[in-house]
C-alpha cells in the first residue's frame, strides 16, 4: 500500500550520482574528496517568519536550498549534497510537487545531490542542510578582516526588503522595478561563482541574510575590527529609482534582509583583481568603505562628511515578517 | 545589545574540539577521517506528531539527538558531529536551557560535537542532522538480507507504545512497569555499541522507529526477500506483564513505534557471536524468526503453528500521536 508519506517522498527522490548511498536507508553515505574539508550549513525556514504563508511553492523550494548555497558560497566552498526535512500541514500533492520542483531546480543549478531527509506532518517548516567541500585550510571565514581592508558587497542589497514592504504594507514601487524586488525576495540568486573566485582574495566574507549592518557586526566581532561605510560609495541609485525615497532606500540597503549577497573584505591591493573577478562572474560588486582598527565600532560617513554611528543590530528572527519594516 | 536570539544560541554553544570550525561562521568545517565515508541522517521532530506538546524539555532535547544516533547505529557508523535547527514559539529561557541540557547530555554520551544550527521563531519544531564516519564500504545497510538468515531485534520493542497509550488513553500499566515504558518513550537509548559491534556480522540492519512490521518492510524491499516471525520466539512476556493483555502486548510489539531498537538479519552461523556481542554490550537480543525467499511476504507463525499474513504498514506520520493506538 502506498501511503501519503510514500507519495511525498517520491517527489523528492532523484538519482544521486555523487553519493555512495542516497535516499532509502537509515543514513546517506558520502565520500569527501581527499585533502578537503567538509563544509556544513543548516537553515530552517518557517512560514510567517521567513516567508509569507501564501508563498508560491516552487519559489519556496528554490529559496529553501538557495539560502544554504549562499552560506557555502560565503565560505568559498563547493556545494555537493543536501538533506531536506519537511513538516507539512497536509499532503496536498500539487503543492508538494511544485515545492519539490523548486528544490530540484536549485539543486540542479548548483550541482547538488539531494541525499536524504525527513517528511512529517505539522506546521509548515523547511529545514535544509547543505554539505560542501573546500580544499583544506582554504575556506574564507569571518575572522580575517584587517584594518585598512576595503569593504565590498555584491549585487544590489535592499531590493528584497523593498519587495517585502511592497507586499506587506502596500508601499509603492516603480512599475519597472517591482518585478526585480519581488524576484530578489522570492528567488534569491546565491553568488556561488563569485564566492569561489574570491577564495584567497577576500580576507573575510559572509552572506547578507539579515541586513548589511547586522551581518557586518559578525565580521567585526570575529575579526576584532571596526568599519566605516561611505554613503557616497553605496549603490543606492537603483533603490531610489525603485522606491522614490532616498532615506527609505538607505534604510533598505543598510537594514534589509533576505538578499543573500556576499559581504567581504579585501586588501586595497586586490581592487583590480576583484573587478576582473566580478566581470568574469557577471555579478556587480560595490566598494562600500573600509575596515578600521577600533573593534566593534561601525560608522557611516554621510555625504556632508560628518560621521554617524550605525546601530549594528540585525534582523532578529524573534520578530516576524509581519512586524518587519523596510 | 544581546537579543533573545543571541541568548538562545548561547545555550547551544559548547566547545567543539573535533571540528576545525564550529558555531559562529556561515558554515562548520569538519574533517572526515581518511579511508572513511561520511554518514548523514536527518530527523525532524514536531509537537503533536513525535512528542506531546507538554513533553519535558530535557527529555525532548535528549530524544532529538538520540533518534538520529539510532540511525547511525543502524549503519554501524560512529557519530561525530551534529547540527540542530530549532523553531520555537517563544524565547522561554528556562525551557530552552532544559532543552539544551538534554541535547548536550546526549551529545556527551555518544561523543558528538554540536557544530552548527539555526534558531528561529515559529511552531515548535526540532531538526537534528547527524554526521558520522564508517570505514569505506563497511556500513551495514538494508539490502544484505538473504533467505535463511535469522531475524533479530535488540531490547524490548513495544514498551514505548504501551507508555504512549497509557499517557493518551489512560490504559493501565502495572505499577512496576509503567516507569520503564515511559522511559522508553521519553528517553530512548540508541544501541550504538551494539550497532558498531554488529558491523560485518549483521547482513542487514535498521532501527525500529515506526514499528517492527512497518520497518521490516524496508529490509524486505531493499533485500528482495520475505520474512516469517515465530510467535513463540517473540519477547512478549515483559509486555504482557506490563499491560496484562497478551493480544495488546503482541500488537504493541509488532506495530508500536518509537523504541529505537535495532532490527537486523544475520546468518545462523553467527548465533554464538551475536550472543557474545549482546553480552559484551549489555543489551539483550532476541531471535524473532527467519528471512524467506518470497520477496515482500511477511508472515507470523502463531503458537498453534498456523501461519498468518502480517500487514506490513508501519506508523504513518500523516497520522498524529493523538490518533495512534497501541
Amino acid at each position: 500500500m502506498t501511503s501519503e508519506f510514500d507519495l511525498i517522498a517520491r517527489h523528492f527522490t532523484r538519482p544521486t550520482p555523487s553519493a555512495d548511498l542516497g535516499i532509502g536507508d537509515d543514513a546517506a553515505l558520502l565520500r569527501v574528496a581527499p585533502g578537503h574539508q567538509l563544509v556544513v550549513s543548516c537553515d530552517m525556514l518557517v512560514a510567517g517568519t521567513h516567508f509569507l504563508a501564501d508563498a508560491a511553492p516552487e519559489a519556496l523550494g528554490w529559496k529553501t536550498i538557495a539560502v544554504s548555497v549562499s552560506d557555502l558560497a560565503a565560505m568559498s566552498a563547493q556545494p555537493r549534497w543536501a538533506t531536506l526535512a519537511l513538516s507539512l500541514p497536509a499532503a496536498d500533492e500539487a503543492w508538494i510537487a511544485a515545492l519539490a520542483s523548486g528544490v530540484h531546480a536549485c539543486c540542479a543549478v548548483f550541482g547538488i545531490d539531494l541525499v536524504g531527509g525527513d517528511t512529517t506532518r505539522g506546521p509548515l517548516n523547511l529545514c535544509a542542510t547543505l554539505f560542501g567541500e573546500v580544499p583544506l585550510g582554504r575556506a574564507t571565514t569571518r575572522d580575517g578582516a584587517r584594518p585598512g581592508d576595503d569593504l565590498w558587497v555584491s549585487g544590489q542589497p535592499g531590493r528584497a526588503a523593498l519587495g517585502l514592504a511592497h507586499l506587506l504594507e502596500g508601499r509603492s514601487l516603480a512599475a519597472d522595478h517591482s518585478g526585480d524586488c519581488l524576484e530578489a525576495l522570492h528567488r534569491p540568486q546565491p553568488r556561488l561563482g563569485l564566492g569561489l573566485a574570491l577564495r584567497g582574495v577576500a580576507s573575510a566574507m559572509l552572506d547578507v541574510s539579515d541586513g548589511i549592518t547586522g551581518d557586518l557586526r559578525h565580521i567585526l566581532e570575529r575579526s576584532s575590527v571596526g568599519a566605516e561605510l561611505d554613503e557616497g560609495l553605496l549603490p543606492l541609485d537603483g533603490l531610489v529609482a525603485a522606491c522614490g525615497d532616498p532615506s527609505r532606500a538607505l534604510a533598505a540597503f543598510l537594514g534589509g534582509g533576505d538578499d543573500y549577497e556576499l559581504l567581504f573584505t579585501a586588501s586595497p591591493d586586490e581592487r583590480r583583481q576583484i573587478a576582473e573577478i566580478a566581470t568574469r562572474c557577471g555579478v556587480p560588486v560595490h566598494r562600500l568603505g573600509r575596515v578600521t582598527a577600533r573593534a566593534g565600532r561601525l560608522q557611516l560617513r554621510r555625504q556632508g562628511d560628518h560621521v554617524e554611528a550605525l546601530d549594528a543590530n540585525g534582523y532578529d528572527h524573534f520578530r516576524t515578517v509581519d512586524s518587519r519594516s523596510a
